[in-house]
């Protein structure tokens, strides 16, 4: 593709010579001929100008040498589009592999593609142009929708329900027990029937080996356009909003509700029952005890208010001299320790 | 089933009319007609009279508006058992799945259900009502009781030997190789070949996607009643107790004992070769760097005892300002500083 | 294997009765007729000379009772050795399972072994003496060298390269996307294709349930001899240097460094796009948010050079009388507070 046709499907102009043939995308670093590079801000110029891309998508405005460059307003974002017309999704044929396992009264779409040791249970359904990479497991009664991609390893357990364009990376258990028990009888510790879903709204993505528990009696839920990274827990019962991030390692624990918008960084916890607000922010290894009203942000463990938890960082480094300072002030002040500084 | 004749099989007092139907169970929020709800407490009392369930159980002596309720003490306890009244398990049929891979040496118990893409390796047994969802592998050697559920995803390595009525989440990974190297000739790293098994008694209970390694020479040991939550590591040689709970997220390194009935808290880490006392609790994100005594609870991280960390945690937010009265003291104590305060 | 021909293929000397046999290791405390121990230093000599093992390895000078023993200045290292000759790895039949699946144009030798229900894809490589278990999945075009064992549930995402010698432990998921989102137009989150893959070179090893994604543009690197431990996530874009070790449930973000010999400890959180430097250290649980040079240790969270961290934490304990003693100070400073402590 032309440097001019590139960007007329982009709708953006360009400088240069638009004759300039990209047939890729690049890191800066690693551009050479045919790759079409970007410049995210004006920091990054002097490294776009030793760049050997073909071409740049680039801010207005910013000097990238001399080479055929798109102007965008957000250059990142163009990038991902020009990607995505550069690298365009393979055609995945659609059918059943012959070492997959399907229940006879699943309903798999023609169009949807199921892998080799794939297994789909009764009842389960998987809809049009959905992929199911190998060794994928349906239980019964599971629905996954259209133009969904499931990776290698994933399961989905009884009636769990995932909507359309939803990703899963691989390795993701969804509708896993929630970890909930009572006491029995005589001390007896006795486990609570899990009897809820795992609902899964459309254009959610969740990431490698995270794990999502069903609701004890009502469902957990993900809901629209909401983001997981690796590796994340999801107690049962949760509500995780639309568009919420949640970054790897986190973990909610039961009835976590996260309203939109509001992001949880790596390796933050949540204890149970409380409410993360809207746009709000849970910094990285923040211990979450108590609601984070919406758009504050906390960070520590257990968590503050943001700018409070800074200064107290801040202040730390000095508390061993601090201790030594008022012990010596004590000194002075104590009878005979050298009275009230004028002595 | 009629509300009297669930109470009956409870061994509860129930009032109202008995001849409610009840076929489900639901929370407070959700329940409907025909649905059985329960109440924790007297906290949850006005949400009980707003439920719509059909009948309820709940403590003695709380008003749950008019209709149908099974009194108990014990009502999250008895609600289960209702649970388990009303939704029996579903008869799983016996047999081996055409596309599992079974050695010819193995032994599968004839009333044992194994899924389609497992594969059982040499000298493997599975005990009697036993179920393997599809996709699971059992390494060669290792050994499964009577009447557990090993769902999608599990791998048990080499030997790895499973009690009776154990629960496996999805991905559970029994037996990987203990992380363990020792300095070799001219600064190689070598690994330390791990030779133990992992054993995990009758009636314990494991996360998705949790890791219990094998033991370097010995065995790594989950003990009878253990419930242990999603995405915990296990480290090699541990000894994990009697009805221990370990939840989401924790990580014991290698050779930790954790003593009967002793809690360790979501995302906590244990340094290996230390003792969990019997009913200690380990708080969320705790760092545990030396031995827990019996039924201390410690918080924080590095971990200290729970109410001595209560009140730095209290302290901490106060220590910005009083870096700020010390200086104000020192400069009134100085030399022309203003003196004793009566300047 | 005799005493005196163990410590003739060791290379080391040994006295007391050469004739004893040997046929298996053991740890000092389960070791019986047969087994081989060892002492690693003279802290276990009381140890040692309780046990009853047949035979042991032990330091010079170190006094271990009256038995056959073998002398080295490294007897972890030889334990290992003797350990590799009493234990010799079972040949692995070589061929690929019925109910495998291999693309038509993968590449699989001859010498390799592909366990029931491994799916491989279109143009992947297995190379010689390369052994998966069963249920691997190996994506299109991926590439995995000689002598490797990946174990059951693994997945190695399209184009993943991995050296010789590698072994992953069960579930190990390479080559997930990176997390990346950029903002489109009007607050919608748009998906940054993630275009790089995973390079896995020569002699690593990588734990349960452990996730590495791959790189937006470029790769993300595992090198030569990296350690990487369970339930860790590597982020894309990340270069694991030589020889690094990376304990359990650790996290690297995007584009994090780690040089040459560093270590990361469990539950240790990077920020992305940072350096660790060649043997640097990072704490358990610690959070990194800024580089790391090279041989320093930091720990807490925030990061902390080592020794006022530690500096830190034991003043802490101290915080909450400091309030009171400072409160006493200010009170006697007052106006008619008590004066100069001559009053």
């Amino acid at each position: 593709m032309s440097v001019s046709e590139l960007a007329a499907r982009l709708e953006r102009p360009f400088s240069g010579d638009g004759d300039v043939a990209i047939d890729g995308v690049a890191s800066l670093e690693s551009a050479g001929p045919g790759d079409l590079g970007y410049v995210r801000s004006s920091a990054f110029a002097s490294r776009a100008r030793a760049s050997a891309a073909a071409a740049l998508v680039a801010p207005p405005d910013i000097d990238v040498g001399d080479r055929p460059v798109i102007r965008s307003e957000q250059p990142g974002f163009d990038f991902v589009r020009a990607t995505r017309l550069l690298h365009p999704s393979a055609a995945v044929a659609a059918g059943i592999a012959s070492s997959a396992s399907v229940a006879p009264d699943a309903s798999v779409d023609p169009t949807a593609s199921i892998g080799p040791g794939c297994a789909i249970g009764a009842r389960a359904r998987v809809g049009a142009h959905t992929l199911l990479h190998a060794n994928v497991t349906v239980y019964d009664d599971a629905e996954i929708g259209a133009d969904c991609v499931i990776h290698s390893g994933c399961v989905l357990r009884e009636a769990t329900r995932v909507g359309a364009r939803v990703l899963l990376q691989p390795g993701v258990m969804l509708g896993g027990d929630g970890f909930a028990y009572v006491a029995g009888v005589g001390g007896t510790i006795e486990k609570v029937p899990q009897m809820g879903r795992v609902v899964v709204d459309d254009d959610v993505e969740i990431g490698a080996n995270t794990t999502v528990d069903r609701g004890a009696l009502g469902d957990t839920r993900i809901r629209r356009g909401a983001k997981i990274d690796n590796l994340v827990q999801i107690g049962h019962g949760c509500d995780v909003g639309e568009d919420v991030l949640i970054i790897a390692q986190a973990g909610l624990s039961g009835s976590t509700v996260v309203e939109k918008g509001a992001i949880v960084m790596a390796q933050a916890g949540v204890v149970g029952h409380l409410t993360i607000g809207e746009r709000a922010v849970v910094g990285p290894q923040c211990g979450v005890h108590k609601d984070v009203p919406a758009r504050v942000r906390v960070l520590g463990s257990p968590q503050r208010e943001g700018r409070l938890q800074q200064k107290i960082v801040a202040a730390l480094p000095r508390l061993p001299d601090l201790l030594r300072r008022v012990r010596a002030i004590e000194k002075r002040l104590a009878p005979g320790g050298g009275g009230d500084g004028n002595g």
